[in-house]
């Protein structure tokens, strides 16, 4: 990519992914959402082109210095096309014009030593940064905190999109943080290789945003969560570098990789990670399953995850989920094959794909699974990445729709299912709008799995505010049952209390210590994580 | 147990494991150590009951007051018996009566709470505190630098040998830290379960060295290192409890279970850990596979690392140690079947073992390998803990013998593996002591493999400088090619140096920040991991 051609978000600010893959919502849906007291929002959302932004409130010359007067931009839509991510609250929020969280400028470094550069630059003139790749976050992860900054400078890494190197041995790839999982996997495909990391946010998220917020992929039973690929890094802080990553695993002190992913842009920037890759499976096969309950299910997917043989993808829907069918537009609320569905998918050799379908599908049967075969699993398979199209048409229509996820251990998961279903139930039926919730396993290990949860229901006057407090409610309700405030969303700013509550005290003081030495300035990502404001006071 | 029946080691301070089970050199070794011009060193190791030490130089009172006047120790036998480690600079060490790291005194707290108690206390009394469970540790991580403090309390975790919790639906199990090894697999085994971890100190190492050292079994191909397994902690701090996992896996901020795990008793003490564990194995196969050299066995191992199925053991020996036999003390020097010695392991259902040994079988005959059958399978399995008894004869004979081991990955073992075979061969030739080099891989990874290295020579009139020298070489290569300094004995403090260059000094700096977090004092072994005088100033 030359200077002159910088990368362009093809994502509306509020409207999700390819403008030509949009869509309307079908008929049967209007209808179902009409008997849920569903009604077009009093006000359209803005025209975004209409808004306008204060100038920056810092000098820009030392970051041009830095990166080139071309590749800083502070133009009304460059900064809104980089305000906040894709949470519900943050689409509402920009319909409805609300530009608080809108970067100062947007700098779009072309190194990792630029990177470096810029960081010590913002250091010195007091400035914010908020690491921006893909845009994705869904947690607050890209609204950080400016109180007692000079303004915010989102750092675009969208120009550090190589594939640096393919270690065909040792099967790595160093991968550029600001490369989208789509591309990589495109320019890996080139030679064969697969990343095998498909989240939901595939179309738009990157390389960086994986690493920096412990993604988990589609394909995680057999490809892995993106942290377990991850061999090397490279982290550029206000201090400057940081590498690490001498080998696959070792017992060389603590596993200080497993410290910077997940740690979502605080105490540094990631530029590049090195991942273990995979050749390109030959064969790929899905399918669907039918269970009777919930439980029958995934105790069926415990076995496998246990026991083996693992699928590649192995997911199960509870029954409402089931019934709607809500990776199919199409075919939404058309009504779908009645209990809970299950889909396997599994990747590999002809041979080996057989033999491991043929494995699984015994430990299914006997566990009481109906086969359906392949069309349940080849229509999740095509629909996966259409889901978030259907957000834009359903807030257009009035329905407050969003979703959030957790994970525990086998033993607690029914409980936990149950007590979040519960909570987002009351929670809104008590604000006048019974939602529909819905459920899926999405994730499995040996010792547990996530639970994903869809809610759907009417959207009050104020819809920020209604989910803030059903959110409140299930947040609370998976505390109290032990398990984990997310799966594979990430902290941002959103789970931040919880994220406190779930690892105390110390383990968050701990946490600012180290940002402290890295980003004694505390100017990344402010206020993601943990609370910025009293760093300097709990030592 | 009750409080009277102190747990007592049954290891001698410098003769490895069961007195039953101590071995003598058989007469083929003798003849081959002459022609390496070994002889008996001048002076017979002391008796260590002729040995007196100090008294201790603080105050008693306040830790008696917290765990009971029966649980506190200062005769020289307990103390001595809790003196450095197993690697052979300790041994030679003590044979030479030297008792400069003996601690003070050794206290044996009987729960959680009792140890968190205890290091506030030592904080307050300015004593360093070393966390003792399995003492087995052979990179000095068991002597703590005692310079600024009033003294060394050992801490003694054999009484926290419980197993707390066993939850077969997640399965998943809670141990206390000072369990042995073998004993949490003997209590396992009477529900019915395994954590299937055999590093080669399993008779003697505990369950929290297992998680604060990063340990890794002969069985990882299978059952994964121990810091895989583990999915909670119980950390005592001087500053409280840390707690830590909530679920398998998530994307809640870093996973901070990998910044205490490998932390080497210096963020706090490890008082339980809960593990992944799996059913018994209703079967297991253990076989030799010969390979023309060490590179082609080499690919062989890497196919089954990256394309499947892997046994759950997996190691290949170079032509030196195949020649050698290590494990096997009864037929050592005896002459072996030549080329490089494949051993594979399988373990689990007996369809399940019999499936996946045909499918490895047929990809190690793919990439040359010729089939042993199970006898050298069997007789690996059956001397595998046998090799660190023949330490002390071959002492005894002048011999200089040591291991060392490291990781990297594929693209980089053959060099790895010449520069550190050259480097020891040059360091010790060099001073008149030609030294036999031996290698096998024992651990593999998608992305790499260890290498463990056996040295043995002439000792010369100071053993352990003489071993210093080579030990710096070898640590010199090692970083040399970029490859990790430890892959699973960790680092204490002989690879305190290398460890800090591998890792760089903003991260040596970001651990003693979270350090000083939980440990302000710095009592916790000090000197291990990374050097404890500058930790004040470099902030």
């Amino acid at each position: 990519m030359n200077e002159s051609d910088l990368p362009v978000t093809d994502f509306h600010p509020y409207r999700w992914g390819d403008p030509a893959r949009r869509t309307t919502l079908p008929a049967a849906a209007t209808e179902t959402l009409a008997a849920f007291g569903v009604k077009a929002p009093a006000e359209e959302p803005v025209d975004l082109a209409e808004l306008t932004l204060p100038e920056p409130g810092f000098d820009l010359a030392p970051i041009t210095g830095v990166v080139g007067a071309g590749q800083l931009r502070t133009d009304a839509a460059t900064r809104i096309g980089h305000t906040r991510g894709w949470s519900t609250p943050d689409l509402l929020r920009l319909r409805a014009g609300d530009l608080t969280d809108a970067p100062d400028a947007v700098a779009y470094p072309g190194s990792h030593d630029e990177v470096v550069a810029l960081l010590a630059c913002c250091e010195r003139l007091g400035v914010a940064v908020v690491p921006y790749s893909g845009g994705t976050s869904v947690v607050g992860g890209l609204a950080p905190d400016r109180a007692g900054f000079a303004g915010v400078l989102a750092l675009d890494l969208g120009r550090l999109d190589a594939v640096l190197a393919v270690d065909t041995v040792s099967r790595t790839a160093t991968l550029q943080a600001g490369l989208r999982g789509s591309e990589a996997e495109r320019l890996l495909r080139e030679q064969g290789l697969t990343l095998g990391h498909f989240p939901q946010s595939y179309e738009g998220a990157s390389i960086g945003g994986y690493a920096a917020a412990r993604s988990a992929g589609q394909s995680s039973a057999g490809y892995g969560r993106f942290d377990e690929m991850v061999v090397a890094l490279e982290l550029a802080t206000p201090r400057g570098t940081v590498s690490m990553g001498t080998a696959p695993k070792s017992a060389a002190g603590p596993d200080l990789r497993q410290l910077v992913l997940g740690s979502e842009g605080t105490l540094g920037v990631i530029t590049s990670v090195t991942v273990r890759v995979r050749p390109l499976p030959a064969e790929r096969v899905f399918e669907g399953w039918q269970f009777d309950s919930f439980e029958a299910g995934a105790a069926a997917l415990r076995r496998l995850a246990q026991d083996g043989p693992l699928p590649t993808v192995l997911r199960l829907s509870d029954e409402a989920e089931t019934s709607i069918n809500l990776a199919d537009p199409a075919a939404m609320f058309a009504g779908g094959p009645g209990g809970c569905l299950a889909v396997t998918g599994y990747e590999g050799s002809a041979a080996e794909v057989a033999a491991r379908r043929a494995a699984a599908s015994e430990v299914l049967a006997a566990a009481g699974g109906q086969p359906l075969g392949e069309e349940p699993g080849e229509s999740w398979r095509h629909g996966r990445f259409k889901a978030p199209y259907l957000r834009d048409p359903l807030l257009d229509a009035g329905v407050l729709i969003e979703t959030l996820e957790t994970v525990t251990f086998w033993s607690k998961l029914s409980e936990l299912r149950a007590a979040v279903t519960t909570a987002l139930t009351d929670a809104l039926t008590a604000q006048g709008t019974p939602p529909l919730v819905l459920c899926h396993i999405s994730h499995v290990y040996e010792t547990g799995a996530s639970l994903y949860f869809s809610v759907a229901c009417a959207q009050t006057e104020d819809p920020v505010a209604q989910w803030q407090q059903a959110k409140a409610a299930a947040n609370r309700a998976i505390r109290a049952t032990g398990a984990a405030i997310t799966h594979h969303h990430g902290v941002g700013t959103d789970h931040r209390a919880g994220y406190a509550e779930e690892v105390g005290p110390l383990a968050i003081e701990a946490l600012r210590a180290v940002k402290r030495v890295l980003d004694p300035a505390g100017i990344l990502n402010p206020g993601v994580l943990f609370e910025s404001g009293s760093s300097e006071g709990d030592h």
